[in-house]
């Protein structure tokens, strides 16, 4: 390959793939890759955020919230040398015996497409490498249909989800 | 003092307090103390969770669990040059934005003494002091009036707390 040549060929998928540590996920969708690498810019995961209408949060949060979460995935298209953040979910833990998950998000434009199983499917399987046998969630009442389709249960055993409030 | 006082001096409450780092509480009790140090010797928290009828666990796990936890709250009581752990709470957090607490204790002998609940105000206070405005728990059934009377809401604008169940 000459000079020019290798100066202007295009990245392809599969370096950007190698690059950042991203791979195939069993889906129709070829461009599509998943990640987990905890370091992503905060500021493309607010974008994301956004795009489902959640409430922006603070860039130097967000970037301590990564570090210090247990497992993070992400979901990416890839075309050519671009890589565009479409997924992502986060999950807390003691490394040891629990794991609570956060922030589970599809883009819209990629939503219906099974993807957010995709992502769900591969943090539980995260997790369980660790050996974390008590994974939970706090789920909006219209995502608990999926969850429960995932084999979550809502108030096993009785057991409550509970958030504090400050005293007004 | 002469040598063979100081040797045989018996060790001071305030000495065990002030070795351990450990503070006083406003109880009746005056014998009892809180700690925030991470550094317990598991054996101890499982002999205390033992107690309590709670399955014990490995104790190389409880030692990662309690590295891993963001915050971690110990009542002891205080005789002499010997303290015992009668409560215990820790929780788990991304150090930004959300904590979930877990294997909140009060050994049977001192439950019925309000100390449960200075116990969750003292790591509601400690989660606060480090910005977390995102505080949950699971709450067995038995126990969520308490948690009422703490600030904490079940099923908030019916969100769902869910646990994962591996496939039978």
């Amino acid at each position: 390959m000459s000079f020019w040549n290798s100066i202007f060929r295009p990245t392809s998928t599969a370096e950007i793939a190698q690059k950042y540590k991203l791979r195939k996920i069993p889906h129709q969708d070829s461009s599509i890759f998943l990640g987990t690498s905890k370091d992503i810019d905060p500021y493309e995961l607010e974008e994301l955020c956004d795009a489902v209408g959640w409430a922006r949060r603070p860039v130097r949060k967000v970037r301590i919230a990564l570090l210090n979460s247990f497992v993070v995935i992400t979901l990416w298209q890839c075309q050519g040398n671009f890589r565009k953040l479409i997924g992502f979910a986060r999950a807390t833990s003691d490394h040891a015996f629990n794991a609570t998950i956060w922030d589970v998000v599809i883009h819209p434009k990629f939503q219906g497409k099974g993807l957010g199983k995709t992502l769900m499917q591969e943090l539980i399987k995260e997790l369980r490498r660790a050996d974390i046998s008590n994974i939970s969630l706090f789920a909006d009442g219209h995502v608990v249909t999926f969850y429960e389709q995932m084999g979550f249960v809502a108030d096993p055993e009785g057991i409550k989800g509970m958030f504090w409030y400050p005293p007004s």
